[in-house]
């Protein structure tokens, strides 16, 4: 049984595991840029090219030379001849000459001796071939120049970046057709428990579901891994030994997650005991729900024995496993993947002990600015408790409870 | 061209679209439930048992009758005789008596007779047969009811709920092995100007590469919906409005991306405004970037017409095209789907004409508690203040901009 005295905190825990990780190598592979879509970056990108490829007009107007226009307004307008006329996705031919201007539509390319672009707008056509300019416009205006979006050479995405819809676009344009992506680590998922039979089968009486497996899989997926099902497993020593050992040669992650029994517990703690060097990290935290959590490392596969209690198993998934995910993808924290991000009233006072991090389940409701966070009460066991909550909130280690009307930082489900 | 005057605002637009959405039927499909993560659900799901199934206790323990132990402390135990053990997974075999009690694990079967259970910390074994309990229990102390997590015949889920990880875990637990959710509607992806060649093609002097039409896709996909390529299509007439009829028949929405050209966006309107019944529905709309968009309906789908430049574009993807995959799923809306999660400090001074929304684009540093917000600035032809930026505030139509420092609420790109 785990002492209070014995335990260390959750920020110990995670700089231990993070310290045990940093030598892992990202593994690699090729998809087609479309399939890029929520993966990892693992290699820089660097622009093969400049975008835009060519000065582009970014208005439609005429291209004129700058110096023309110098002092023209709608009282003292600059005339113009139009020579020429560039057609979208065209070469211009000709050269625009002092007194000449050509036609451009938006994203025409800026043909020789012109150095902006009047807006159409600011013409007034007299004929067929003469227009009126009533504004002045300085040199490179109303153009993008070549490159200006990205410079050839200039590093595009970082290794490590999230491919988000935006990044997929800005690739198409270069012209990158594959990208090269951090392959998701398999994620063996074992549930152990003399009460536990699969979702999928009949149940004896005294039995109950497996919940954690098909949760803990979808999470696995949520973080950008594989889950591996290794289904249940009963609390026999031999039997569950050679599970974790085979789910260790055979993934990148292993994580199970116990029966609540004593006997069950025990043999959890043996299993990770007994793993090969680096061996046991972490023998349970300074964290409610979640505190009996084991952390072993086996060469450099990490493997995680969550408690069985399904709100436990989720919380120290989130505090744990995920960010080991993450980082076995090589994946940069972002703003939008690590922190809390919504401000909330909390509703009622919460107590926690002091030296203890506590995890909290909030429903949230409100708008903007006005946020209201009401904890989501219930034991442990209580799936329902998580399907109600939008997210969680924490209570540090030296904080005593937060009282009603506080405002908390939430961590959104999504 | 568009005029000022004659636009609609943001809020006006989306209302008419959505009341436009109100009839559509959301079609469904049955998938096994390991699949049904981040679907919607398309029915009610209510629970056909209780969970947990029986009377659990909720610790190590002894399950005793509470009588027994009243008034019991260190210095005055009550003593009890252990008369038999529940065993994980296992009915019990007998009943617990006055005097007597049961050894019981976490998640034990409460055997018939007791009404509590006092935890193991509380109790001082005198030998094999007999037990010393040092504190008083309450009737239901420690135990967890038969349908106290969820009651059979209780609504576990709504219809429109997005399916998490827990919410695997929850029905997973009720024993459902598949689930209705939603269809993910065909959202087809039309690129149109003559200027732009697919992102894989060798690209001709003064031609682009298509970069929407795998943006769009991506963020169809992120929305839920099923993208369909229908790649470029030249500006011509009889071929463009062909494409977009056919794209009707075949498709639950469509999405094109104009052109930049004066003769591309006039293409665009009149396809839109060639719609059959209801037609047209929106015709620009008081945004900065997107005040060009298009918005019409053919019987049941919906027809987007979307700026070329790529910001743009995506500007109106999450106000319109978004919300609108949503609803053709039935998706109900959240908080952290819908709403601006994020208050950070603006970094520097943004201006912005009254009577028109600007979607600012901004780059997040910080930590929680003091996050700064910086814009990325750039043409909205400029692909890179995309892929710069964490995500983006609104400054409303009756705001003029917003200065350095004041707090602004943000929503996070994922």
């Amino acid at each position: 049984m785990l002492g209070r005295s014995a335990l260390i905190s959750v920020q110990s825990a995670q700089k231990i595991l993070t310290d045990h990780l940093a030598d892992v190598t990202v593994t690699s592979e090729t998809v087609a840029l479309i399939d890029g879509l929520d993966r990892i970056l693992a290699e820089e990108i660097v622009s093969p090219e400049n975008l835009p490829p060519f000065d582009r007009s970014t208005m439609d107007g005429f291209a004129v030379i700058a110096a023309d226009t110098y002092g023209a307004s709608s009282s003292m307008p600059a005339y113009l001849n139009v020579t020429g006329e560039v057609e979208m996705g065209k070469l211009p031919s000709g050269t625009v000459v002092r007194g000449g201007c050509f036609r451009i539509p938006t994203g025409g390319i800026i043909p020789d001796g012109a150095d902006g672009v009047v807006m159409l707008e600011q013409s007034v056509p007299i004929d067929e071939t003469m227009i009126e300019i009533t504004a002045s416009v300085a040199a490179g205006a109303n153009i993008m120049r070549a490159g200006e979006d990205i410079r050839k050479e200039q590093p595009a995405l970082a290794a490590g970046h999230l491919l988000r819809p935006q990044d997929i676009g800005l690739l198409a344009a270069l012209g990158i057709t594959q990208v090269r992506v951090a392959k998701p680590p398999t994620v063996a998922v074992i549930s152990t428990g003399d009460e536990i039979v699969a979702y999928t089968s009949e149940v004896p009486p005294g039995k109950i579901r497996n919940s954690n497996g098909p949760a803990l899989a979808a999470l696995v997926r949520r973080a950008g891994g594989r889950p591996v099902d290794c289904g249940v497993v009963s609390d026999d020593e031999t039997e569950f030994f050679a599970i974790i050992e085979q789910a260790i040669t055979a993934n990148d992650c292993v994580i199970f997650s116990g029966g609540s029994s004593v006997g069950s517990r025990d043999l959890g703690e043996k299993a990770v005991e007994r793993l090969g060097h680096p061996g046991l990290l972490v023998h349970g935290v300074q964290l409610k729900p979640g505190k009996p959590i084991l952390i072993g490392m086996q060469g450099a596969v990490p493997v995680f024995g969550l408690p069985g209690h399904p709100v436990s198993a989720q919380v120290c998934f989130e505090l744990f496993v995920a960010p080991t995910i993450k980082t076995l993808m090589g994946r940069a924290t972002s703003c939008s993947s690590a922190e809390p991000t919504l401000r909330a009233e909390l509703t009622r006072n919460i107590n926690s002990a002091a030296g203890r991090m506590d995890v909290v389940r909030v429903k949230i409701a409100g708008h903007e600015g006005s946020y209201k966070a009401s904890p989501v009460l219930g034991k442990s066991g209580a799936i329902s408790s998580l399907t109600q909550a939008d997210g969680y909130f924490i209570i540090a280690e030296n904080v005593q409870g937060c009282t009603a009307g506080t405002t908390i930082s939430v961590y959104l489900y999504r």
